[in-house]
């Protein structure tokens, strides 16, 4: 199984900020995910052709089962994630953004402000996450629930987690 | 008055499963409303274009005031339902998703998982209704309060409801 | 620095009912804000190519940092206010609609009639309300905390507001 992060930042990218969000969210997942995965991990600037560019490289060539973003998803004209994740997936999941900002809401008013998505592209599941660290635990942790039956029902590997650190939940087959 | 109900689902339209989702929501609408109806109803596969053509269908030549589809509303390949729906839409209402996801939640963490939406198509308002029993009664209670209202808004008929079965509201006219 | 109102109604701009909507909202960023501003204002009939033609007017050659509409919002065939504000924005901020249909879900069922919205045009903030001055309160109310630092993360002026009257939010910058 692989796993994808891609941190949007024009600083950290350029290394003038550390890289902080994205280690931010590969530290999230290597704590809750028993399954042996491997992950796959880009930095680049907030231009939406190369967003779109690595978020194919990963789904389609690395096979990522779940790709991360973090950054990107404000209102500033360089904020252009949700537009690059809308423009490659098959289906949007308007889900995932509805809890994250409610979420976000219980801490911030400007939570509004973020307009992170998710959806699907083939076999893989993309979401957006903020680019603060505390609201990637926040958010990730919220929706983290429905990431594994979300990736079974798109026929991507069954995920086990460690109970201890964070509850899943799957349906009864009906 | 005309309603209509739409099971999408390729098992149920092919006999292998019973139709269970499509009779519980005429079950919901012959409890709750007291206005005299017929009923059109149909169940199909999970066919884009079988369901728009259905859903024209029903909102054109059988001129139903209100169709609830079931079915077909996650993320997985054969899940159309929302991409049909928006397709004959002259209007979207991203509120009705909204409060079924956010009601589903209570029950179970996957309810994000769900696409479901709605709109209006010409004098008819579509409502997409998840596939399991259960998961039907909690959103179409959800957001049926607000129903009548909005069929008075597109010129259809005054539904009257049994107020001992489900409260519905009609703000006075400004 | 300048802020736009437009108050989107047949009946309004034809003279038959008093202006009461735009009225009301510019009430209130008058009570709320204290940095000095003018006000360009408008109340025009729900036609989509009026709307979107004032709403670049008041961006575009106003410079208004923020434009409110009120009305135009709901299901029926007339309310396009949603439609025009979406064809005019470069970036859409869904979590406005979101938390405002959350808000007044408090108050009315039929909350989730409403196809409110907003987005960015430029270094514009637009946002939609609904048409009853109550119900423009509650909204405005609940989103505006997030306002002024959405206008800082577009280049519009620092907006300063009486915290007697409303409390804002800036988080601090990382």
């Amino acid at each position: 199984m692989k796993l994808g992060v891609i941190n949007v930042s024009d600083r950290a990218s350029a290394g003038i900020y550390e890289d902080i969000p994205g280690k931010a969210a590969v530290a999230l997942l290597q704590e809750w995910i028993t399954t042996p995965f491997e992950t796959a991990y880009a930095v680049i600037p907030d231009e939406q052709a190369l967003i779109e560019e690595q978020l194919r490289k990963l789904c389609d060539e690395e096979q990522c089962s779940l790709v991360l973003t973090t950054g990107g998803t404000g209102p500033a004209v360089r904020d252009v994630t949700p537009e690059a994740t809308e423009a490659v997936c098959d289906k949007m999941m308007p889900g995932f953004g509805e809890l994250m900002r409610a979420t976000s809401l219980q801490y911030v008013p400007t939570a509004i402000l973020s307009r992170q998505t998710a959806g699907i592209r083939g076999s893989s599941l993309i979401i957006n996450l903020p680019g603060k660290p505390k609201a990637i635990g926040e958010c990730l942790e919220a929706v983290f629930p429905a990431v594994p039956y979300c990736i079974d029902l798109i026929d991507g590997p069954f995920i086990e987690v460690d109970p201890e650190k964070i509850k899943i939940f799957r349906p009864k087959q009906s």
